[in-house]
């Protein structure tokens, strides 16, 4: 996020503010709540792109009618510990925090629970459903398909989702949260090195001609963007993709594409007992591994090594303490909302 | 695999020989069998080095002790669909196969089942699992990690393992089985290029200064790899390490880098019904997502797309037909065992 531009905000205020113009546009008082703290603390862990940039965007899809404020999702199916729920295309932050509760309930009482969710709506940001998961004590993984937004290995054309990916894992000293999409750049990062006119580190996606290209203004104007490893995230993307639509028995990218805009998605939401090990133990190995990686020598270019989560953790502790930075741009657009 | 140097011995052929070598240094016939079955079959499905190329060293770890031939898994705790078990340091096939077959019955009950397994070895082609769970039309999901053999993002030192993770969705016309390590080409591919004095087409490793280098030569020398996608790759290579100590109570990549070899690995099993829809509607939607991406236009490069495990059965239909090559070195060193 540039420097310029930009005014602090502090948590509750940047709450309050989208609670307000959440309930205005017709979200019940409890649903806004849940959605003006998720869109919240999302900006507040420096996840900006999927938390109040993302908020305008949000309304729109609701005013369209993609999003159906008023809907619930609906138990279809369950045997042993899995669920297949109907998303009824309510909003997908409030179906997400819902569906990994449940996941959690199952886990608790038999060691897994596996939901899948279908004809669901965009969760914003992912990680959000892991950190709920490791802050009641359990593993959470989840994953979702996108529209396609990727060329798969050995194609030209977009054909595949970038399937956000989370793991978290729960530690006294800070979970370890990995959320990750499976586009070696995500366009709001490309997007940043267009404004700053600098060439992306490794290729980001494919010109015009199907080659690779480190260009951003180009990847921007093609929106053909590359997965992570090439061949390997290709791979990934597409058995993740099957994963999601057949264990919530919904659409899979091939058919998303089709639709009007980003909507009718599929998820998969995993909690799992966090093993067999003590608490004690299990932050023992936890803090060995962490602190086995961190003592390494730096790499030549770099900064140090970051177990998944900790940069999120100090963004948190600093955005709080100073205030949300928020481009002003951005905030003169939500308070028309 | 490069073409001099090549016999192709039938598949019988080959199984026949592994099983009598086998049986010589100490296996019971019916442990010689599944192994000489599954060293056999990796190579008929083309994954040459985790099958006949790999069996000499397999020997060896027997002789070393590191490998216990006589050894069974044992059971040490269960909670709901999840259970922990001690690998005793057998063979890593061997416990594999038997895990995934809990697995695979604790989710014909339950849905799911969960297995973490510590104290284990080498499983060799971890694509062999995902295939026998697919094979009794489960979906299989099973991860293991390894000695530290790639460096973490912003390091410059090996520590973490490249992980290999598989999928596998069961499908009439073939299964989806993505089998991939986490680094983004392997020590056998890197080979490869180096015995052809080609570059590799992106980095995928490290120089002595801490940079980043497509020279295979100097890759074999430093035995630093990278991860796929860089950060993220880092990211899932740790996450993946700590799900499989956590889940089997084992050792994680940070303590494993102190055994005098790769053994007393820890690895997770997970068998998954394959969704509440039919059998017609599952290939169905697996149909169309191949298709999707199986029409996409050519990379200008390339040679049109593939869906995990598609090249795998090519494979295995035409070294059923022709032979297994197998380098003929490899064979003299093997027939001398």
């Amino acid at each position: 996020m540039p420097s310029e531009n930009i005014i602090l905000i502090p948590f509750k205020e940047l709450k309050e503010m989208l609670l307000g113009i959440l309930k205005k546009h017709g979200f019940s008082e409890i649903k806004a709540k849940k959605l003006a703290e998720v869109f919240s603390r999302s900006s507040l862990d420096g996840i900006y792109s999927h938390g109040v940039n993302r908020f305008s965007r949000f309304i729109h899809t609701v005013k369209m009618g993609y999003v159906e404020k008023d809907q619930e999702p609906t138990l279809i199916y369950s045997f042993g510990v899995m669920e297949q729920w109907n998303g009824n295309r309510a909003p997908g932050i409030l179906n997400a925090l819902s569906m990994m509760d449940r996941a959690i309930e199952s886990a608790k009482r038999s060691g897994i629970g596996c939901i899948g969710l279908r004809n669901t709506n965009h969760w914003m940001r992912g990680g959000t459903y892991g950190w709920q998961a490791a802050e009641k004590g359990m593993i959470g993984i989840c994953f979702t398909n996108t529209k396609p937004n990727m060329v798969p290995w050995g194609g030209s054309e977009v054909r595949i989702g970038n399937n956000p990916l989370i793991i978290a894992i729960p530690r006294k000293k800070g979970h370890v949260v990995l959320d990750m999409a499976l586009s070696q750049f995500s366009f709001g990062k490309i997007q940043e090195y267009a404004l700053k006119h600098q060439q992306l580190p490794f290729p980001g996606g494919l010109d015009e001609q199907g080659n690779l290209t480190r260009n951003p203004e180009i990847i921007l104007k093609n929106e053909k963007t590359i997965p992570i490893g090439f061949w390997k995230g290709s791979g990934l993307s597409f058995v993740l993709d099957l994963l999601a639509a057949l264990i919530s028995g919904g659409d899979s990218s091939s058919t998303i594409a089709g639709f009007a805009d980003e909507y009718g998605l599929s998820q998969v939401f995993v909690a799992i007992q966090p093993g067999f090990l003590t608490d004690q133990e299990r932050d023992h190995l936890i803090d060995e591994a962490v602190n086995y990686v961190k003592t390494v020598s730096g790499f030549s270019e770099g900064e140090g090594t970051y177990y998944p989560g900790e940069k999120t953790r100090k963004t948190r502790d600093l955005n709080l303490k100073r205030g949300i930075p928020v481009n002003t741009d951005i905030w003169e657009e939500i308070k028309k909302l």
